[in-house]
């Protein structure tokens, strides 16, 4: 059993690196939707990732397009904090999707547009924009983790 | 309605950045225990977490003795991946306590037996250490307020 995590055009090195690091202790691939923001041998991503780098299932993608046509079966939920229902509303199961934006302006609107019915929001106070993008990776994971009895092997 | 978020000795400044910034999304009130492997006027630190450090309601201490007498009244969960019993397997309620260890060595042994009866792991394969500690802080928080009701305002 495993999850997946799409991080749509990322922007900052280490958050890429904390979320390999999350994937690599769930068992969750990883998908980066290029143009990234750092180069994948950045010396920065190495420090924030690079011991658990080599533990992730990572594939690479030029545009969101390409992730849902090599997945047609897939589930995609898309991250934002611009929709209304709650992350913990949706029952997970094998094979989800869980799709994230750049960390300055989140998901395009197009992309949230066509996943209407699976769009998820991460409650939070008016005191801040967003949750760190790592932060918000690592809460749905655990989430989708809980509600199957934590998988782990 | 809040919780707490205890960081005994907390060592990177992104980290407690990162968790500044989700104790102001969620209202949590973040306690610090010295020595801090950094400064709080540290560049680094106001890089990852200044815009919202004044949103946070943050005290410090000189030990974690210092918080429990403080807080006499307070359950305090301390996160290790020493302990057996999951994090999910708790009923949270308004005024828990967190606690989490430094980024290298996780909490001392001595805080961990002396909570022998609320000590709480977050499970992970064995490809992986531990998880990031801002994420781990994020992912108790957030069940603790998915359990809650997402009480937030």
């Amino acid at each position: 059993m495993s999850f997946h995590i799409v991080l749509v055009n990322p922007e900052i090195p280490a958050n890429t690196g904390n979320i390999a690091r999350t994937c690599a202790a769930t068992g969750t691939h990883l998908h980066l939707v290029r143009p990234l923001g750092f180069s994948t041998d950045d010396k920065v991503l190495k420090r924030a990732g690079l011991d658990y780098w080599h533990s992730v299932n990572i594939t690479y993608y030029d545009s969101f397009d390409e992730v849902k046509a090599a997945h047609p079966e897939g589930r995609f939920f898309c991250a934002s904090t611009r929709v209304s229902k709650c992350y913990t509303d949706y029952a997970f199961r094998d094979g989800d999707f869980f799709v994230f934006g750049r960390e300055t302006k989140g998901l395009p609107q197009d992309i949230l547009d066509a996943h209407e019915e699976t769009g998820m929001r991460i409650p939070m106070t008016d005191k801040v924009r967003s949750l760190n993008l790592a932060n918000s990776a690592a809460i749905v994971v655990y989430e989708a983790l809980r509600q199957n009895g934590f998988p782990l092997s």
